[in-house]
């Protein structure tokens, strides 16, 4: 078993230092509990609401050079564990993307660039043109998207055909009206994309009211099953989640004497889902 | 709006003229309150714990002259409704299928046969080989497809592409260990189903203990946003689930005034989605 963290914070628009800091506080924390991979929310470093691109490119920064994954790598390397995070990229092509780091003690193992786009970010980012990275781990296979990304099952599909174990998703998800003792749809989502690929999903959401914007702060762990093993927070404060989670447990897609979950696809009956 | 019915009842294993009867009782209710549109649990004709083919080729019936579908058309014409259920179907091939039937007072509009086989049901059924149907109805477009489909997102993704607004889906869940507290998962991915293409899902399961094997009785509606609009049953006995359904607002994907839940989809970027 692996102790798996996910830490909900409230970055600052604009502040990058201090968001810094705070992710560093949240890594040392769960480090401390054993964690060996520990998930941030999306934008990180910058904030998330910025007025138009000007302002995304005044707080992007290159990943090769990016004091936030410079961080990153050293509290992987004291602590032994890996983050995966959402920053705010300055791509070599001068384009913004709205991306994620995994980061152990050696490094940046792989950059992410959001695919499916949310809102305001279509006039700020550039869509990602890749498929989900999945990095072995001495303890499992972990894919990297984001937010939005989640709400395509096809998204969450390829990392599971790709060999996923584990969705690490950063997220800043805005609140958004849901009845009175629901779940957010948002958390169902993502408990059935843990449930139709056997995997699990560990989301790190915001919290902190930003330029009028409020969050669902949902962050949670959810098991293979579909069954959350931690979370949703749902509350409007910081938060560090953890649970113990088997990802070569989860390689075994079968569920019965009949039944996988992968293998029981019928991919040749599916041309239309990728197609226009 | 349109009046939806989803109709939970408990077929009895080999005993068709009761179950033709138990379901006309449910469309006859439905009807009663104005529904336009009743779904019947799959395979409601037969039973579902076969010990065998044999057993199941006993009962199968062939669609153009199963005693069922015509029932089902009688009622249809009687009430001005339209009916989908599930029934136990013997194929011009002469192999079994376990199939669903949407009907009108015209007769069958459409026969599915389940693509995605549950459990002991590959020894005794062929997997259907064709996309879910998608029937125009004067109120909208509606989908069949049968239980285990349900948890491939591929499936409902394709049926929403094909322009359906509600997709009516026969299920009979068995009952699983679920978390205290907990939806059980296979409510959860509908709900998800519903909300990633923006589709009403009704779904009709069965009550009543068979040959040992008891049930999830999760006959519910789920609304184009994810959440229910009724139900889930989750208890064992009969129920008659209403809601008022708008099919054509499902058919605008917008969300915001950047994005659009079918229009998002990086279809270029999901290949292997469709290849083994």
């Amino acid at each position: 078993m692996t102790l798996i963290a996910a830490a909900q914070f409230g970055p600052v628009l604009g502040d990058p230092d201090a968001n810094r800091a705070t992710a560093a506080g949240a890594v040392r924390d769960a480090a401390a509990q054993g964690a060996r991979l520990v998930v941030l929310p999306e934008l990180s470093d910058s904030g998330y609401v910025f007025t138009g691109p000007d302002e995304a490119r005044g707080l992007a920064t290159r990943a090769a050079d990016s004091p936030t994954l410079r961080q990153w790598r050293d509290l992987a390397a004291a602590h032994g564990c890996v983050v995966v995070g959402g920053f705010c990229e300055l791509g070599d092509d001068g384009l913004l993307y709205n991306s994620a780091a995994l980061v152990d003690g050696s490094g940046t193992r792989a950059v992410y660039r959001k695919a499916h786009l949310w809102d305001r970010e279509k006039l700020i980012f550039t869509p990602g043109a890749d498929a989900p990275p999945v990095v072995s781990l001495p303890y499992g296979q972990v894919a990297v998207m984001i937010c939005y990304d989640l709400e395509f099952p096809e998204w969450a599909r390829l990392a599971a055909l790709d060999g996923a174990d584990l969705i690490a998703a950063p997220v800043n998800w805005p609140a958004a009206p849901c009845p009175a003792g629901e779940r957010p749809a948002e958390v169902t989502k993502v408990q059935a994309d843990a449930s139709v690929n056997g995997v699990y999903v560990v989301v790190a959401d915001r919290c902190g009211v930003e330029r009028g914007v409020d969050w669902i702060s949902g962050t949670l762990i959810a098991g293979p099953e579909g069954y959350l093993l931690a979370g949703p927070v749902l509350a409007d404060h910081p938060a560090l989640l953890v649970a113990d989670c088997d990802l070569a447990a989860a390689r075994d897609k079968r569920i019965n004497e009949h039944n996988d979950l992968l293998a029981d696809r019928r991919p040749e009956l599916y041309p239309r889902v990728t197609s226009g």
